[in-house]
């Protein structure tokens, strides 16, 4: 890691950078797949299996045999854990439900919010060796308690047309039925415009490569809603003396391993935790089978000394981390002054594994600074909040003269003679028979 | 308007279909633009407000004078229907306000959500005739309400260097205090990017032209989050044999006034009615100052007949209005069956236009359709929900298993030595002296 000291606050912009993604080259590509999706649908999908994944599935769509096949592949250890995990993110995701009570701004006139699910959303799981069903438990989840009407989910399949049993075993525990095995920019496109076999959705969420990310910002820019921009994955640690530097090394360890673009930043106002850290990533470095993405990623990563912990907890709002680790002895404290992050971990118990697959939390955060205006992936995520509102009479003659003047000044006189039509019909005599 | 009647459920999606706004082509000189305000700063804000407003204003900021000029040129009766709008807008949005229990998902695992205002946010309220002083209540006081550390106003000036004065004495009624004399896409670029004068922010909302929306966009792409995607104000009417002809015409023709590319449309079951509101705004449209517009915007739009309201009310939810107006005998038995709209207007007595300035709902919506997916501007817009979790012992003895076996499934060891460390320290008897 890059050892700093004592940062000027005229330098933490530019410590606060992260890599750019520019993926911009990609955009034709990628728009000339989603163009050949939108025209050709399920065939184009089938091209494309060809070209990039070298096999195109005889089925796009999971069958139940696949999925029965799946449940008797999975451990049952890995099940059970499964289960412990879907039920604590199905814990923490329901408490977020709200029935939001009717205000009357004046007599007469009753304003209110309901959350509806959004009708349609597609779920993207990467392929690869490492399986990500913890993802589709942190998207699943929620869209089943908002109650979406319509999931879908779009995995690839590997060579041998086959998609890894732990997303199918997840997918059923979850009650997904719609799982469709094709991958990248072109699934994107699928659920974008809707193919024969693969309905259109409303949102689209889900971690991908640069083809899948630049697929969901142009699907995006055409209406489809999308989860948050994506960006390679990061956690800052503050720790001070009372800190384990074993744990805080395995922590930064954990995320270093995600990939060599992995942001890993570690603060302290001591400067022998910051030695005793590094002895320890040294130390537990070579345990790890990943261990040469990690050392890479931990080349260009941060040690910072600051002078002391409000330096350091005003550096991290500054920088906005994904994932925000507190181990301080009064972690509480501190937790309280957190303005900028996706999730943040307190104390010395609480590594960011535990919320990356089971503490109940979603792992679907903001990153590359964007913790700054966004939320990670809610319940609220997968509805919309509708106004509604009823005026009578009463309400009508309280705020309608207001209305007519306002819209006068904005001249909007049609604006004005909607109210002001109505507050004649209440004013006049009926008419005499 | 086009009559419609008893159209086959295949046609809806054609019938939903508004008008495509493709200004790619202003992509690149927008961008350039914005290059150029982040290389050259003011600079670049003088020379653009020379080239495309015929003026620079002396000073971008808006004076202390300025703000008291425009207190007295502001009639006693606009301040006053001001005064309300901002009353009611803060009742209905202060409500938002919310706070979270903490769930124990496991004995000993906690965690928890809390609202953090965005420190800084940049608002956008368009020039030109009409000022949009009702947007900047609907934008300025729900940023007060999150407590937001920066709101800055940009807002052009007209050609003698001013800005309405309605637009100052809201701004200075909500409180904000930093606002900026530049438009177009180099307010926004001015925005995304700081300049000596003008703070830059995390997150941009309102609306404006072409260049605007194309500015937000690129912003976007670039990490600054934008309030939601922009397009024409629609209008969707569902009105039976109760509503009043007259008070459905000039909803329609409020929503028609705003511009050629206003989408309206009218659904009922009875045929008399949908003859009568032609025939009611034949006779109010030559009352309108703004009637060429208006009829414009008319002739491009919808008057369907369906067979019963609950094929009116499954349309409505396809095309996803922006204002849905229920004119129905049972109108809040039909709203509860709405499914996507931005804002809903429920009886006889509740024109979109008392929402639009004073009801106390936001009138920042979403429009294309996206309110299958989008909610309008609310309190939570002003906010991010940042997820905390704080474990202890007995917490990681009961998930810590479960993440160690997930971890090593996605073939993330160091996130499961992250927790087999900490599982250790635990199990393990105290160093004897």
């Amino acid at each position: 890691m890059k050892q700093i000291e004592f940062p000027d606050a005229s330098s933490w912009e530019e410590l606060s950078r992260r890599p750019q993604m520019d993926f911009s080259g990609l955009r034709d590509k990628v728009s000339a797949i989603m163009d050949e999706v939108k025209k050709r649908g399920d065939a184009a999908l089938a091209e494309f299996a060809l070209r990039f994944d070298g096999a195109a599935p005889a089925q796009l769509r999971v069958s139940d045999a696949e999925f029965a096949e799946a449940e008797t592949l999975v451990l049952p250890e890995l099940k059970a854990a499964i289960g412990l995990a879907i039920s604590n993110v199905h814990a923490f995701h329901a408490a977020q439900a709200r029935t939001e009570a009717p205000v009357e701004t004046r007599p007469g006139v009753k304003c209110w919010r309901k959350g509806v699910a959004i009708d349609r959303v597609g779920l993207y799981i990467p392929g690869g060796t490492a399986p990500l069903f913890s993802t589709l438990i942190m998207l699943g989840v929620p869209a089943k308690i908002a109650a979406c009407q319509q999931i879908v989910l779009c995995t690839p399949p590997n060579k041998q047309g086959k998609v890894h049993p732990a997303i199918l075993y997840t997918a059923k525990a979850l009650g997904l039925t719609q799982v469709f095995k094709t991958g990248g920019a072109q699934a994107i496109a699928a659920m974008t415009y809707g193919t024969a076999s693969i309905p259109q959705v409303d949102k689209l969420f889900g971690p991908g490569n640069q083809w899948v990310t630049m697929a969901k910002l142009l699907a995006q820019q055409q209406g489809t809603a999308i989860d948050m921009p994506a960006g390679p994955s990061e956690v800052l640690v503050i720790a001070d003396s009372s800190a384990q530097p074993a744990f805080v090394a395995a922590d930064l360890l954990s995320q270093a391993e995600h990939g060599i673009d992995s942001q890993v930043v570690l603060l302290s106002d001591d400067r022998a935790l910051l030695t005793a850290v590094q002895q320890e990533i040294a130390a537990q470095l070579p345990l790890l089978p990943r261990r040469e993405l990690a050392e890479k990623a931990l080349a260009g990563s941060l040690s910072i000394l600051l002078p002391d912990l409000a330096t350091a907890m005003a550096f991290s709002n500054h920088y906005a981390p994904e994932h925000l680790i507190l181990a301080l002895a009064d972690a509480d404290h501190w937790a309280e002054r957190v303005r900028n992050a996706g999730s943040v971990f307190i104390g010395h118990l609480t590594p960011e594994s535990a919320g990356d697959y089971a503490s109940g939390t979603n792992h679907t955060l903001p990153t590359a600074a964007s913790a700054r205006a966004y939320s990670g992936v809610s319940l609220d995520s997968f509805l919309k909040q509708i106004t509604f509102q009823r005026i009578d009479a009463r309400g009508l003659m309280e705020i309608g003269p207001a209305v007519e003047i306002m819209a006068d000044a904005e001249e909007l006189h049609a604006h004005a003679r909607a109210v002001t039509l109505r507050l004649l019909s209440l004013t006049q005599e009926p008419p005499t028979a």
